[in-house]
């Protein structure tokens, strides 16, 4: 009656989503500062002062008819221009404004990139750990997810794995670096490698494979490290882009896609974005978060936070015996679940006030994921916490 | 190599687009005040000044972390029982929160509900003259849009013709009243001889067939028309609604579908929702404008206006030998082109510097729809050339 993959979608609770309801009643019963929850991607830093200072001059200078009004379908004009300049002198692009189409955020940019390109039994190609709503957005596109499971504990790109899973069926591969919930970030040589095996992909089988890079964590990087941006290494390149973390904006759902101008039939390309957008009913991304963006297009916000916090947790845990990824980016520590059972590691770990997610999800089992955007002081209260977990299974 | 019909949609340009489009550019060369732009649905009355206020009073009252961050997908619990209670008090129904889906206005409403509920080779019915998007959103998942021949002249629903389309396959019927481009509402009458024949068809067939109904235009009624809330006369009722025109936020995207708790397997149905805004990658509504819509949620913009521009052109176009419908709601007016086609007529509008939209992509040949959404003096200034059309018609 109703469509029953929806039904059962909607049913379905995400993992992540228990956890934090249980973390919800668990301070209600034993206080908040008792309960030491790790397990939600949310940023914990406000938005920059300049944001909600744009919106109020907006508010109170703009003409309210334009302000709230519709803008065109792929987003107003000179916010895609203020977009494209900044890319263009950030990355030495040559992005115009009509290759950007602004979106309701990263999902709302992968679903439309996903309809414009996937047809039934296509393939696209995720790696190891990835966020599990990809499948879900492919799903409705009749396309398959295939996951390439990345190398044993730096969670880099398998390339061997990599190029038996690409076949004439393959119209996609996914990058998201820095990886949600891994933190790993690829290295220049890893993007290269991975672009020439595309190319040569490509030709082999006579038709285009499209990068699709999901970026939500791009600017939440540490020391300096480097994030290739893909459409200068490859041509067929869509990237995903979203403000949620960058501006700590999760909730107001703004973002773009840039369709590389480099691209084989560039224009299709940009059309079909346009047709699906307007196809899964985004009429225009919010008209007054567009110039928000456009005033504070060289912002972020505070995210020296999220670096101290990395720290913080990297460090006590390795010493503790834990065996973690070293996040170069993110906000989430990755570590490998004591006694390698991840569901039973958190249940555990909850003995101890500990929320923590199993990676399983992930399509990691026998990892979880530690979210440190949080405040730096729960970090600190929850280290004892951290040992006595550790210390049970270290009897 | 892309989808192909997702490119074509893209590159099709609305035709209303087109001629507002032309309107701008006529605009640059003649002066804007000799251009009488009639084309686009846009709110020409600001958002109340309560908008704005709530606004101000977030961003500086309500924590900026919570403010911008992720709600549920459903919505923000306390704004979903805001907008229950609110429905309950108006209508007399018996709506829970847990009935209510945020949603990015009525055109993500419809995809999400189409979604939810049409399978490969359904079909849903539409009424003459109707949103031509209805087929975009549709196309997507499958469905085939049926579209009913309305009354001549009236276009109300002719009951034969409706009766005649339904079928075993049919399972959904769009209601949208005020109605987009004729003006037309519903009478309870009519509601009710439409249910009756609904419920006769549900059990013959023995499935449900959903009552979708779209109702941006709920808010803009004349002279104390009674609009009625569906779900009272209907079980099986999926509400589409939509702050755009309500509280002239068009570009804000901010709207709710509301479940009827009455529907058959009404958790099911509610779990395809959720489940189709999470496949179509909407991962919540504007978190500051579900807020917004909590502080508003008695206000609507000054719609007055807008009666004012209906007397003005209803009463002097017909005075001309325009053949109209009478408008109870909405802001346009449904007018008979003369000569009979058309696109013969609006070009020949554009003579005399008046954009008309004629209404065949709407289903209606023969039809234009004029906008007055628009300031009341462009109507007044805009008569001389109404008059002169028409008088090229009676030579």
């Amino acid at each position: 009656m109703y469509t029953e993959s929806l039904v059962k979608l909607g049913k379905v609770r995400s993992e992540i989503r228990e956890i934090f309801e249980y973390g919800n009643k668990r301070k209600a019963e034993i206080g908040a500062e008792n309960v030491f929850d790790f397990s939600i991607g949310n940023p914990s830093v406000p938005a920059p002062k300049s944001v909600n200072d744009a919106i109020i001059d907006l508010v109170n200078n703009f003409d309210s008819v334009a302000l709230h009004g519709y803008t065109s379908a792929q987003g107003d004009a000179k916010v895609r221009t203020t977009i494209a300049n900044y890319i263009n002198n950030r990355f030495n692009t040559e992005i115009a404004p009509d290759n950007i189409y602004m979106t309701c955020g990263a999902a709302s940019s992968l679903t439309i990139v996903f309809n414009a390109i996937m047809q039934k039994d296509d393939e696209c190609i995720v790696f190891t750990p990835y966020f599990p709503e990809y499948g879900v957005f492919l799903e409705r596109t009749g396309a398959k997810l295939v996951a390439v499971k990345s190398e044993d504990k730096t969670f880099q790109v398998d390339m061997k794995g990599f190029e038996a899973a690409i076949n004439e069926k393959t119209k996609a591969v996914v990058i998201n670096s820095p990886n949600n919930p891994s933190g790993v970030v690829y290295s220049v040589e890893t993007i290269e490698k991975m672009c020439d095996l595309l190319r040569k992909k490509e030709k082999e089988y006579g038709h285009p494979i499209f990068l699709v890079t999901d970026e939500p964590y791009r600017e939440l990087v540490y020391d300096d490290i480097e994030v290739p941006y893909l459409i200068n290494y490859y041509d067929d390149t869509f990237v995903c882009y979203s403000y949620s973390k960058a501006l700590s904006l999760p909730g107001e759902r703004i973002g773009y896609i840039v369709v590389s101008p480099k691209m084989k039939d560039a224009g299709d390309a940009y059309a079909a974005v346009c047709g699906a957008g307007r196809a899964l009913g985004y009429v225009c991304a919010s008209s007054m978060y567009q110039r928000v963006i456009e005033k504070c297009i060289d912002d972020t916000a505070d995210i020296s936070i999220y670096k101290v916090n990395r720290d913080l947790l990297y460090n006590n845990l390795t010493e503790m015996g834990y065996e973690c990824v070293y996040p170069d980016g993110a906000f989430y520590l990755f570590v490998k679940a004591m006694g390698d059972d991840a569901h039973e590691f958190c249940e555990k770990a909850k003995e101890h006030e500990l929320l923590l997610v199993p990676a399983d999800s992930f399509g990691t089992p026998g990892y979880v994921r530690i979210s440190y955007c949080v405040q730096t002081k729960q970090i600190e209260d929850a280290l004892p916490a951290f040992k006595k977990l550790a210390e049970s299974y270290q009897k």
